[in-house]
């Protein structure tokens, strides 16, 4: 296995006990019922136990992380949307009039995209990170996706895409990536192609028969084990989900938080976290996607999204409407007065008359 | 009728129909598939019929108007918090020490207490506005717990203070005032007090089964009338739960989101659609409360949250956490290219090989 691969595998540790005990200890002591902020306490807990200290730092400098990449699969029929959609929307990105670019300016998230393989070559846009592996994958449909070479390679390009500090929120672009999202569902989580396969971009009912018939026919093929995930993504693709795997790992190597989007992030969490179970606890769930397969995906990480909007876009949409939320968790442990500091009575020693 | 609630109630007109249709035809040509940002699409055309306008204005400045009240009701024992915690609660708002205050600082919200009624004058305090109604409302286990002439005022209060542009957002803050909105939720959704009371800061099954019989025991006193909800005020309070109702009819009155918290928003915003039933359509809820009436009230105004999360704190905290929901579907509709724009190809055309 390649260095930066394992060497980041081998940074993974697990969140702080300590730190996680001290949010804890402070959301009881602050001037409010004790347990009354519901999850925002538990995101709390989990952002002061991924810094390894508490407070933890605010979520910024945050970045959505657009992993593209094109899908050889797209032969099969399984989208009405052209190939050259992809590259298309990588050049909307960079112009800043993507749906993503409108979230990220009200929540001030800065948008780079990295292009690990759109199928036609780019322009030098700006934003846009040249980090390509192939010219778009393989089809899945007649051979491998990807060479073991080219998986690694698209992890490593999201290891390295990972920023010191702050927040990494996922982002996903490339047209037929549902397709590969759910075979890698399928793969990890064992669950049917009819209950993984969804309608991605809104398909008819004639394309989702034939895409689900893609997704069956794959697995039979290649035979997934999901003890190799560098296999299956190769079997498979896309490296658009290989480089957010690496971003996952990536993070929680640097103990920052990953905020993954939708059905695209939570595929590649799967691998993620077959590589490294331990990468888990450093993401958190923006939201869960209207896609079928991202809540399987989801309920196999033990991952609970905080939004439930029914968001089927993708870009790094759902994560980026979930960031105010993280930083919320946090402004919470640094700015709240306990009851002591504040002079407020605590009911849980009213009854002795105590002011605490 | 005062003549400033007569005023506001005659001032509230339906959303505009041409600019939500504005709204929609912009969100179809949007670089993204029909549909796929789900609710966040409800929202902006939600938002454009408020503001009468597309795209409509973004919600800000926004205001967190923290409604503050005591109520007569807390002798019987329906909360293990003693009253002056209400008035110690507005002391650390003013301070800038509670969760909303958090909250509201991660989100860029103005924090602005008003006091309707805490049952103990406060010295002026920074933010806190002086328009007491009652030091507290009376007792509503033994009688009517204010005057109309009260519920007027309080109502006023709310209504005069709303901002002339922007977005405004509720907040409560009123030991023991769960109980009263659990009464106005029976009263106007004629739930039972078993499926309407529930543990609000979190008390125990032994005073929750006091509370519930005082809300019963209440509604059988009172026999509150939903078409008099003047009177229903009067009956049961709280005097934030009146200004709350103000702050919806003065929002919708200005054409103005108003973006509403948990339960006593629920419930005050009951009181509005009974006395102006087109007021419905000017609030967005932000999220639900863990408080079960919030579910009740909510499904009568048929009004579909953007967060759950297992809030049960009051004080405008989920409103806050909802708002940069709301800068988002406006920014979509500000900054989203179209497919002609930005020379994306478009499935619904590229059959015909049209590039729109």
């Amino acid at each position: 296995m390649s260095s930066l691969l394992s060497a980041t595998l081998a940074a993974i540790t697990p969140p702080s006990a300590t730190a996680r005990a001290a949010a804890a200890d402070r959301l009881d002591r602050m001037t409010k019922p004790p347990g009354s902020l519901g999850r925002i306490e538990d995101l709390a807990v989990t952002l002061a136990g991924i810094a390894g200290t508490c407070p933890p730092p605010l979520p910024d400098p945050a970045v959505v992380m657009v992993c593209a990449g094109d899908h050889g699969v797209h032969a099969q029929g399984v989208t009405p949307w052209p190939q050259e959609v992809t590259g298309q929307m990588v050049a909307n990105f960079a112009a800043g009039g993507a749906v993503v670019n409108a979230f990220a300016r009200a929540a001030d998230v800065r948008v780079t995209v990295l292009d690990v393989g759109v199928a036609a070559p780019l322009p030098a846009l700006d934003g846009v990170l040249d980090r390509r592996v192939a010219d778009g994958t393989a089809d899945l449909a007649v051979g491998p996706a990807l060479t073991r070479e080219q998986v690694v390679a698209a992890v490593e390009a999201g290891i390295a895409a990972v920023p010191e500090r702050g927040c990494v929120l996922t982002g996903d672009m490339g047209i037929a990536n549902t397709t590969a999202a759910a075979l890698l569902i399928c793969a990890f989580t064992g669950a049917d192609p009819d209950r993984a396969t969804g309608r991605g971009t809104g398909i008819d009912d004639a394309t989702l028969a034939r895409k689900t018939g893609v997704v069956r026919d794959a697995l039979a093929r290649h035979r997934p084990d999901p003890s190799d995930p560098i296999g299956v993504l190769a079997a498979f693709g896309g490296l658009e989900h290989a480089a957010i795997a690496g971003l996952v790992l990536g993070a929680a190597a640097r103990r920052i938080p990953v905020l993954l989007d939708g059905v695209s992030a939570g595929a590649a969490a799967l691998v993620a976290a077959a590589l490294s179970p331990r990468s888990v606890a450093y993401c958190v769930a923006g939201h869960r996607s209207a896609e079928p397969g991202h809540r399987l995906a989801l309920g196999h990480l033990g991952l609970d999204p905080l939004l439930d909007l029914g968001l089927r876009l993708g870009e790094g949409t759902g994560a980026v409407l979930a960031l105010p939320l993280l930083r919320a968790a946090v402004r919470a442990l640094h700015d709240v007065a306990t009851f002591g500091d504040a002079g407020v009575t605590d009911a849980a020693t009213a009854d002795a008359g105590e002011q605490v």
